[in-house]
């Protein structure tokens, strides 16, 4: 037949998938597990890359004393294919729903009763030479997984938003006392410059253009040449989702029209699409993650049974 | 000073932690570790033992093809300690709030400003021959965990009530067509007797008392003699909170008034204390657990920075 949507032409005997789960990260792969565990049909879609690929030393999972984002997903893939999860490799562009979801991916179409969106999110990165060097190792972006490692040590934070402020302040109480903030705006209000000078935190107004150091971080170089010591750099300008394929379905987001809005089984405002990891309004940690597909998992478990 | 609840004797420089966890549970050690990085001060009290100490062979987790329970306490609480956390071995015997939280185990009074509650669960296991020695590895208790373990096999389910004949429906539609259901009550509805029928699912109403096999199980033997075919045994008879400490705090529970009500962040109705893992309203599952337990601890992290 003729696909409305797409041109694609199908059979009647298009295979339906139990659940499709889009993207390899710790949410969908730990639900792929969970549902492979069901004896369920699931297909795992994944183009390959993705956030958790860049963290080279995660130390805060538990049963991982060490362990690179590479890794989890390696293991994890090998976990799921073990329990008979299918998995490809391809870039979801569309999903649409209708009887059941049509998930589309280059010139593949496929069909699910139930769909797990694990997709993840990009972050937005300075423009900054040697960035990639010390990426996952010295220079970080994420307060939760990384702050640790800045404890003790001579510190950058850098940031484009007043937001960056209270991430200086908070950085200071729990990890280190030598501070510099380079903020890339200068409309910084008197009370926050105050604040910062009763911190004893440096603020600087400019733009880093490039690391020094040749095997660690000595210092950062600034537009207009100057020279900011440190040992670690903390990197503060947010992340973008990766949520374009779901542009067509309008699910309700919070109320910066930010983050997807799920239930407590992290089902989004659309019947039989859960959403799990950064997409949600949860706290974005791989363990965090792991822990929602799981839910998701076990939720559509109770629906297949239902059908 | 003269403490009004226990008669123990405190000195005012007495150390207020930042934050006690009663429980080396999945989720308290994962908040241990969270807690730890922030440089936090933190203790984790345990009295040893607990469900997932008997966890033989768990496999879905992720990142862990293969890892005991007792495997993933170890290393959580090595985790921990390389993280600062305090661990001391007691049983919490009662919790009480005042200006902060007073915690009492043995002869010890500890306090904190915040406390999680990790402390797990007692499975109910019927009286049963040789239970111990096939528990955990043809012996189950949890069809998430273990049900796939059973996927073409010869399985018996034992039970108490009639929840058990939806359990070995289920367990039909995923995992073996091979099934007995034993039940202990003979109260079982026609309909349901009828649909055990039409799945093709044997009942049998009586008492297992002993489980043959010297390797493997062979079989279950009834009180009346009467011998059972099967290679693995479901058991489903519930299980009991360990939350006796938690008595005199009056904390909200669901309306059958057994498991706690918490919030997104898995604090209870009482502000300040939290509970994660199978206390809760959530699934009791390990990879959950530890879920929960990093988002408390990330609550618990902007919470003492507001202090």
């Amino acid at each position: 037949m003729q696909d409305s949507a797409g041109g694609i032409t199908v059979t009647s005997e298009e295979k339906i998938y139990d659940c499709i789960i889009i993207g390899a990260g710790p949410g969908g792969l730990q639900a792929a597990i969970y549902l492979g565990r069901y004896n369920r049909d699931i297909l795992l879609i994944d183009r390959g890359g993705g956030r958790t690929q860049h963290a080279r030393h995660i130390e805060n999972f538990l049963t991982q004393k060490e362990i690179s984002g590479r890794e989890i997903i390696e293991i994890g893939l090998e976990q799921a294919r073990n329990f008979n999860v299918k998995v490809e490799k391809g870039t979801v562009t569309k999903v649409i729903k209708k009887n059941q979801f049509e998930i589309y991916a280059g010139e593949k179409r496929y069909l699910a009763r139930f769909v797990i969106v694990s997709s993840g999110v990009y972050d937005h990165l300075p423009q900054i030479e040697n960035l990639y060097k010390f990426l996952g190792t010295s220079f970080f972006t994420c307060i939760d997984c990384d702050g640790y490692r800045t404890t003790n040590k001579k510190l950058v934070i850098i940031g484009n938003s007043l937001k960056s402020v209270h991430l200086a302040i908070a950085m200071k109480e729990m990890f280190t006392k030598d501070i510099t903030l380079i903020l890339y705006t200068d409309r910084v209000p008197d009370e926050y410059r105050e604040e910062l000078v009763e911190e004893n935190i440096r603020l600087i107004i400019g733009r880093p253009v490039k690391i020094l150091g040749a095997e660690v971080i000595e210092g950062l170089e600034l537009e207009d040449g100057q020279k900011v010591e440190c040992a670690v750099i903390m990197s503060h300008f947010g992340y973008k989702l990766n949520d374009g394929f779901l542009s067509g379905l309008n699910l309700k987001r919070d109320r910066k029209g930010f983050k997807f809005i799920v239930n407590n089984n992290y089902e989004s405002s659309l019947n039989g699409l859960y959403i799990v990891g950064p997409l949600n309004q949860g706290n974005d940690q791989v363990i965090i993650a792991a822990g929602e597909g799981a839910v998701a998992a076990i939720d559509i478990k109770k629906r297949l049974l239902e059908l």
